[in-house]
């Protein structure tokens, strides 16, 4: 996990032209296919293709502004769920994203080094507040070399699912908390691995953990997300927020979810089956799995652009990467006929 | 509507101890009023207590990831409604208070008048950004005396219905836009006076307009809110968001009540019928009705502190403000149980 001290002078992130690629719209797939023979299966993403039930809510989450009570209920679930010591420790938002586009506007324009490659997001965030943005490709050595203000990574990463253990992400978090930099966690696939989790250390100076409310429960259109951190700065992100922040269905469902630890554990099982019957259909063919979660999987070969447009044609929409050519994201196919369809375009 | 000119000495927003006063909690009035018999009736909001009708959403809007489609449509609808010359001028947020929160954000600090009394939000907003706010309590003649950075109004006001008819506010519009200045108008209620809106001005230089959904259509947990300005502000607003600011179920929800004009027509006159209803029962009794919109009327009366102990009492929560004791507003009875419950209590 050690590597070269960070260099600084690394240029920041590659230019943005206008918008970030994402996946998840199938607007993008049929406009770049439009021969293809829908319907669609969507692999392009990393979100639970088994949704939490969405039961019938009651009207009232609809109608009335969000009371206090129905949002410190959805807090203590979080705090129960992630593990964190106290539900003081958690903001709630109306998604982990507005928590990555509000973070960087919390602290004073500094360094920032991102482990990269990762979800690309955070970069561009940072760099809106003022802050001077570094890639940085290897974690290095606490000890050692120079420090940025802020370190951002996603544990486990998107997209290729590289996992660093707490011991080494709490030394990082303690020579940054001393000098007054913050450690940022994205966990938003972390409920696959919760032994991997930080939550349990929330409260700490200068440790910063995002959750992710919807991948894992499959209700990434709810947009909700978790911010756990010192007191301080959970009240100066709740008061960027301001009142009502997270709609009435979102308390609802995320505190029935998020308490719902039979269906959680089932469903970590589930997807880890799935995970294992994608990678069978994967393996070979010159691909290499290059790593991911239970939620996607990362291949790298030489004639990815090949399979991605050969897929698309199959009207299977997976996740390129403009400087990765040689790397696709594949979620978990939803059923058994997608899997086919997948396994077909793969044998050819 | 004139006065004097805006004295930029005045002291700013009284001090806030912590959390801002809002209707629309019960657990509030609980916790005031523990031996109430409930059920509690709440009129301490503006939300229309006739909701839209929240009918079954497709499973794609809570699984998905908001799609850019759905996203245009909402959008297109709401150009539609509020009579926005073009999609483009608008930005969807989810609620309008985020809008509030976010804006101070998007210019340099500077002065800030506030027409007062007025919603509590926008004070501290500005204050937080770092501009410097003075309340002002009549708007003076623009063409007379120093000019803020921006003036920040809510048209028609809450809580005393003051209405400024749209010829004035775009000369205010154009004196501000010319030193680079805004107008923001808070057209939280403006669905019932469509008249008065300054939406199908939006677009012009320095225009700032913010629009609720959820008050009128009586979905305020579903927390979905507009902004129209020139594109380069939405443009700023929308990157401060991020992507997928606003949740499935507020983008197809809201496009539909949206494009639903016999309702929304229809919506009108039963709340000027109930407002009317509501006028008769208040009336008399020492008690003066100062304004208000068709969805919540607000009063004034020597014993109001009484008054409202003893609606309280009686389970019914109404709103009280801290600087003005001798006021009380009120929002619609939901029903005749309700109308006869209020009645029943002035009358005493």
């Amino acid at each position: 996990m050690m590597g070269p001290a960070i260099s600084m002078d690394q240029p920041a992130v590659q230019p943005r032209q206008g918008v970030l690629v994402h996946g998840g719209d199938l607007a993008d797939a049929a406009s770049l296919f439009p021969q293809a023979p829908g319907p669609w299966i969507d692999l392009s993403t990393g979100i639970n293709p088994w949704p939490y039930p969405v039961p019938d809510l009651p009207g009232a989450s609809w109608t009335r502004l969000p009371g206090k009570a129905a949002e410190a209920a959805l807090l203590r679930a979080a705090a129960d769920a992630y593990g964190v010591p106290d539900p003081a420790l958690l903001a709630a938002a109306p998604g982990s994203q507005i928590l990555i586009q509000t973070l960087p506007f919390l602290r004073l324009p500094g360094t920032v080094a991102i482990l990269s490659p990762t979800y690309g997001e955070h970069a561009p965030a940072w760099e809106r507040a003022g802050h001077q943005v570094s890639l940085i490709h290897t974690l290095p050595d606490p000890d050692k070399g120079p420090l940025p203000d802020v370190l951002v990574l996603v544990n486990p990463n998107n997209p290729d699912g590289r996992l660093i253990v707490p011991d080494i992400l709490l030394r990082w978090q303690e020579r940054l908390a001393a000098r007054g930099g913050w450690l940022v966690v994205d966990e938003a696939f972390a409920d696959l691995v919760p032994e991997s989790s930080l939550a349990p250390y929330a409260g700490r100076e200068g440790l910063v953990i995002l959750r992710s409310f919807g991948k894992f429960f499959g209700l990434a259109g709810l947009r909700l997300g978790f911010l756990a951190a010192p007191v301080s700065l959970v009240q100066a992100l709740t008061g960027r927020l301001g009142p009502w922040a997270v709609p009435g269905p979102a308390l609802e469902l995320g505190a029935m979810a998020l308490a719902d630890r039979p269906w959680q554990d089932r469903m970590r099982g589930q997807l880890a089956q799935a995970r294992a019957g994608l990678d069978a259909i994967l393996a070979g063919g010159g691909r290499e799995i290059v790593g991911g979660t239970d939620l996607y999987r990362l291949i790298r070969l030489e004639d990815a652009p090949d399979l991605f447009t050969r897929l698309g044609q199959a009207a299977i929409w997976v996740r390129r990467f403009p400087d990765r050519p040689d790397w696709l994201r594949l979620g978990l196919p939803p059923d058994v006929a997608a899997m086919e369809r997948l396994a077909g375009v793969l044998r050819l």
